[in-house]
């Protein structure tokens, strides 16, 4: 029976004496609190009962101009003033997404492998998933366009493909700005719609992140799912979506919306304050610092401590590195021998619609500080030396 | 073309000059700015990154042993630990419910009228809703009996009836103490859920609000959605829901919140600190009793203004008068020439999903002041004695 008196504030289990490598989660000693008070507290004075009442269902105008003017800065391309709105970030948007754009049954592409809870969102709408195959490089044109003409041989109309084509979750792989074109005229010439999570696009360490689907495509070929959770801090669940005009009326105009007022309409106006503060670019400033020096530490240890045949690509952004095992290992099986020798990861099986993927493993960098991460590759390459 | 500099942080829109009775909106002048200011920084001070990070699934800790105890307090029944979760809201819960305990088409029952946008909201998922008639006192048990009884005999299950019982949206009505028994009995009699939108409940004028369907069924038999969008503020767009415990964990277990964490995080936490704090008693007070004079003001006005044949109900909390035109009356039909007049409202065509209603139209008291409330009938008095 559940006790009242133990109800946590948050969502992370940690297990005593494990490093776990398996939660996608950030560092709470990295997250903005003061500035999180600064913001609340001047969202109210400067907004004052706005920031309380029933929200534009947009999204806040002082956010809404923010972001079309960070976007434009970042990517070359700004969203007019109606192909933007406001979510309660990339989960809650996908939801909606599938709940406005799809009708039950319709088949949908995923990468494979793919962030595995987008797929439990897809599942319950219920959408028909379609796994396509990615390689060391990300997801494939080819088998993207493959999958789509065995569609229609069968007399089925694809509703949309859903990518991380950022520092993807889970490998860390950034599709090439090559494929990213490629995908696109893909899209394009089938008349398929792309959702493009772009969850980790502030946490670019080596150089500006590649530029977004969204930005390179032609109007109503992208659906661009962006955050707040990476880049300032999760709780806020709050994030934004850009696309064509009318998708984005379709979303404005759903019943939620209409009901409720703009979602998450409080910490709308308290990040808007924060962002028009300048609050944005010092969070992702700490937070590229941190997280790059914590990749490169992982990097290195996992060099240092994992046999000769594992392999992984250095992600350039993001939090995760995927590693490959030797022939015959299998993640799912190996993770009880791991956590008793005190590190956790995320086996590959989860990224995968059809249980396959157990040769790898995915490793998050986010959580724990560097002397952490070295420890638990140690570990790691233990577990994995004494196959 | 939508201007970017144009762009509101609010959902509602003032037509000059004119008072519009229509929006079921509370008073800015109301909202809790202050509290919320010092409750934001307070949950930072108290919880510190655990209120940014991603949250419990559930919902925080601290606020959801802070609704177990005030439910309990004032219910007579407190929800388990696991019989409750906090929601973004009515609308997002509803919209969840939709998608976790549904399937595309399964029919779904509406009290006729009723929230025209959980209409919205439930087709879109989509489901086939069947309307049951009420009368003046509300939802008529025997007809939600025969409702049922005809679509068994259709061979059709039915997946839940939604209602508001309490200080219903749109005619203020609440059900009996008979007729809420009578209506559990048939609901657990065939086996069919409830699920009750309960928004209205802290606003209660004329003593303690009616029991909630939820605290006298049998565990299984009400989902009962709950909010502080009335309460405390609609922009925070948060509140809870109390079922069974395997209701909450279908929610809990969900693809959003297993992705997400816990919905709107951040203001849970700051509601919390609120509620703790003793702010959720306090705004209370100060709402009942600016309502309840707004409420009475309204109610005189009619009496005072309105022809003598139309009919009305005074409700006992809530934000709603629901008035009963003379018979040939068209309240659709009125509206451009009332809005010509300086007066609006919703007219009850909004409220039925079969286009019925036409003589009913209604008037809510939360926005204005009780001057302006007064302006309101005697405009409105002059269009339907202009006849």
């Amino acid at each position: 029976m559940l006790d009242a008196a133990a109800l946590p504030i948050v969502q992370i289990v940690h297990q005593p004496g494990v490093i776990d490598l398996g939660w996608g989660h950030p560092d709470p000693a990295l997250l903005p609190v003061a500035g999180l008070r600064d913001a609340a507290g001047a969202a109210l004075d400067r907004y004052g009962a706005a920031a309380l009442a029933y929200g534009n269902q947009q999204g806040p105008g002082p956010l809404l101009r923010w972001l079309i003017g960070h976007i434009g800065a970042r990517e070359g391309r700004a969203p007019a003033a109606d192909e933007i709105i406001v979510t309660g970030g990339i989960s809650h948007a996908l939801d909606q997404v599938c709940t406005l754009l799809t009708r039950p049954g319709d088949p949908v592409l995923v990468e494979q492998p793919t962030y595995h809870l987008a797929v439990r969102i897809l599942r319950e709408h219920p959408l028909d998933l379609v796994a396509v195959p990615s390689d060391a490089g990300g997801l494939r044109p080819e088998a993207v366009a493959d999958t789509i003409a065995a569609l229609r041989r069968e007399g089925r109309t694809l509703r949309f493909l859903y990518t991380v084509p950022t520092f993807n979750n889970p490998t860390g792989v950034s599709l090439s700005a090559e494929r990213r074109r490629a995908l696109i005229a893909v899209a394009v010439a089938a008349g398929l719609t792309i959702v493009e999570d772009d969850a980790y696009r502030e946490l670019a360490y080596d150089g500006p992140a590649p530029s977004s689907l969204w930005s390179l495509a032609p109007t109503g070929t992208v659906i661009r799912l962006g955050s707040f959770a990476k880049a300032v801090a999760p709780g806020l669940r709050l994030g934004f979506l850009t696309a064509d005009a009318a998708t984005v009326e379709r979303i404005r105009g759903g019943g939620v919306l209409d009901s409720g007022g703009g979602i998450n309409h409080f910490t709308a106006n308290t990040v808007a304050a924060l962002c028009e503060d300048g609050g944005f670019a010092a969070q992702g400033d700490r937070l590229r610092a941190a997280y790059r020096a914590r990749r490169d530490a992982l990097a290195a240890a996992l060099m240092n401590y994992l046999p000769p045949d594992c392999a992984w690509t250095l992600p350039t952004g993001g939090f995760f590195i995927w590693v490959r095992l030797p022939e015959g290992r299998d993640a799912a099986a190996l993770l009880p021998r791991a956590f008793a020798a005190g590190v956790g990861y995320a086996p590959g099986q989860r990224f995968h619609l059809d249980g396959g993927g157990g040769r790898c493993m995915r490793l998050a960098f986010g959580l724990y500080s560097k002397a952490d991460l070295t420890e638990a590759a140690r570990r790691l390459g233990r577990v994995l030396g004494a196959g």
